[in-house]
């Protein structure tokens, strides 16, 4: 039944949109009214919003809270088409995007918007002792991990084994490792107090590796400082300069320069059950496989190159935007600035590369990219935060309590829908005023695990 | 570090309760003041509020609304310990506890309140193809292929696998089976409206097939009719004095007697991709092994035949409850009836069983468990229910808004936590009026899916 999009007669350009996330969303959006086509391509059925992801990997807040069904923010728009499916290629000539499962979808337009993972940096083989956080299925994973470390440590007997258990590690000090590093020892002093019989949960430790100098590199040296002091006030032990250099089941290796100057790095051991991949992103294998195809270029981390306006070179009717670009911000009379890969920029992407096709359909010339800096800013925990906002008068900088509630309030606004709205809202209210952690439920096994092989039951 | 519990030279008696649901939950409240140490032993790190997870597996719920982590249901309790483990056996001699992963635990009195699971009557390998709903973990299954059947029909081509898709057929009519069938033809003739381009949801058929003549066994003969006339004016097709006789990935096959008297019985196929399993019940294994331990007699669906005072002959100081026993209401001068397997029969066990407990440390005699029916509920869908209440007067029964309206008051009224009531009251307000299901979120792979092998991912 896929002809009705696919339909050649149709009098409407087509675009086809490959991503849900916050470019894909506000690119369809832009597009929603206008006379064309619009197809919505996504791996999952939801817009994830990702800034509040270790919330459901820290038990603060339940899956449905941060995830809108991707179908039902564009029911009611005859012209916006969902489709959930996986996109295994793009026939540039053709000009069709390839599905698994389903038939190919044409396109006049089209927007990759396909995202990031996170990379392991060349050693993917530590994926399943240190899970990245990406996606709600790894945020369940590491709420399991987490709750279930604290489990195991009130049913073991020896000691060693007990602070190897009660020994948190988060790899990489950016916003993510920040936050999970934040709230996992907010858990573990607060929300866990009183629960155990054998274990003292505020004897557990939480460590925050990171190879650079500082932790938020993308924030200014203040701010980097005040959110390291924040953190060690928190209880974190945060190391920078370190460099992970070996995961296995039962820990990890962490290579420092030496103390001595003149001396070569120093290595040391940390046994640990619970370890937390925060530190790479590499775009998604679609941007290669694009460029391939195209003649772009991509760089180290995978992102594709693309002209001022967003699209390939040679292929005007393709846009790359979000962070599987390495895009460019133009002001004019200014030379070109990279564009960090955070939601503003994604949206922003998401809006010119739209507002671009619809010029296009009309004749007129594209306009370039141009990124508006509305800030930056990252939680630390309870009553801590960091935010940097340019303004006329320069960058205006604090930290603390009022970071922290202005963060706050930008999340919830930012979050779609009024339900989730109040319903986060009343999930933090409860969790400053009780340490309380409204989601610590750990799905578990299927009841007829065990009557088949997992093989056989995936649905 | 379980040797503080397993302290023999403690002074206060042990009391062991395996499995915290209705009946274990009870028992352990009715204890927490006592003089005695309890350990709670349960599977999962939560209590679940099983009559509401039809909600979680059809959308409308989020799993934390109706999963209390069961630690915090025993904070500040010092004398309470919580224990997640799986139990793998009882040792009645030395009166210890086997645990999987952990170090025994010993008893002076225990509770085995293990509760039941699905049965497919020796038919074990329908369990991939029909899965039943007991587990947060069976529930988000189930709301993943339902929901998936829909995406999967959007992206087909063909008209008869668009129909299979789009036929839901949910296997037998108790309780939950009314539920599920009621909830899914109210997702697909109104939550969905609006979402699609190529099927119309509306178009969905839900089957409810059911072995016994009439739906809603356990209630009067006149309530399982209305109940029947509103599920059939929600749009379900029901078929009672079907039997299911194959299940297969595509389908199944249902006999009826022949509707030409003295003909024998006609045979026809279903085929559906979702299949529900909601026919049959059975006692946990545990109940099995303990009545072969103490040589108590099991019934045919596994339940152990108790004493009076829910011990067991020959063991006083073991105590079957809920699901898992095959109990008796003793009214005295009446002859002793059954008691029916529903939460409040669970929780008052509970409470008798930990009386029972009390009396006999302190020297007195047991009193014989009384079950108190406050009456039998159903839900149906959206305006309809059915309700049974016994009262002096004799039975008051009434059907349709009011009864629903009643329904939704009482599982409201014993959900736990201020929180989930008010969260749980918010979505059904939303659903109600906008027919919005609040919870449509398929939660997916991780991301490092494919990086390594499954088996190699397991945390």
């Amino acid at each position: 039944m896929l002809n009705a999009t696919a339909n050649p007669t149709s009098p409407r350009p087509r675009v086809v949109i490959i991503g849900c996330g916050f470019g894909g969303l506000e690119a369809t959006r832009k597009l929603q009214h206008a006379d064309v086509d619009v197809t919505v391509i996504d791996r999952t059925n939801h817009h994830l919003f990702q800034p509040l992801l270790y919330q459901v990997a820290t038990s603060g807040l339940a899956a449905p809270s941060i995830a809108a069904p991707t179908r039902s923010l564009f029911r009611n728009l005859p012209r916006v088409t969902t489709l959930m499916a996986e996109v295994t290629g793009v026939d540039v000539q053709a000009r069709s995007v390839q599905l698994k499962d389903a038939a190919a979808v044409p396109y006049d337009h089209l927007i990759v918007a396909a995202g990031a993972t996170h990379s392991y940096f060349g050693r993917d083989e530590w994926a399943p002792m240190a899970p990245g956080l990406k996606t709600l299925a790894d945020a369940f994973d590491i709420r399991g991990r987490t709750l279930m470390a604290f489990e195991a440590a009130e049913k073991e007997t020896d000691p060693a084994r007990i602070k190897a258990l009660l020994t948190f590690v988060v790899i990489g000090a950016g916003p993510t490792g920040v936050e999970m590093a934040g709230t996992l020892i907010e858990i573990a002093r607060h929300s866990l107090k009183g629960e155990f019989r054998h274990i003292d949960p505020a004897h557990a430790q939480v460590l925050l590796i990171e190879g650079s100098p500082r932790v938020l590199q993308a924030m200014p040296e203040s701010l980097s400082h005040k959110a390291q002091v924040q953190l060690e006030q928190l209880g974190v032990q945060v190391r920078v300069n370190a460099r992970v250099v070996h995961i296995d089941a039962t820990g990890l290796q962490v290579e420092t320069p030496s103390s001595t100057p003149g001396a070569g790095a120093e290595s040391y051991r940390i046994d640990s059950s619970c370890i937390v991949w925060a530190a790479g992103v590499a775009a998604s294998p679609l941007g290669k496989l694009i460029a391939t195809a195209t003649g772009a270029t991509v760089d180290r981390a995978g992102r594709v190159s693309v002209a001022p306006d967003l699209s390939l070179p040679g292929h005007p009717e393709i846009s790359v935007i979000g962070d599987l670009a390495a895009a460019q911000s133009h002001v004019p009379g200014q030379p070109p600035k990279p564009v960090p890969g955070v939601s503003p920029g994604a949206k922003q992407m998401g809006r010119t590369a739209a507002e671009n096709i619809l010029h296009r359909i009309a004749g007129r010339s594209t306009q370039a990219f141009r990124y508006r800096d509305y800030g930056n800013l990252a939680t630390i925990g309870r009553n801590s935060a960091v935010v940097d906002l340019p303004t006329p008068l320069g960058p205006l900088r604090f930290s603390g309590r009022v970071a922290w509630l202005f963060w706050l309030f930008v999340h919830v606004y930012f979050l779609i829908g009024f339900r989730n709205r109040l319903i986060v809202l009343m999930d933090w209210a409860s969790a400053y005023l009780h340490f309380r952690r409204n989601a610590r439920v750990v799905v578990g096994n299927k009841t007829d695990e065990g009557r088949q092989t997992p093989a056989a039951r995936t649905p």
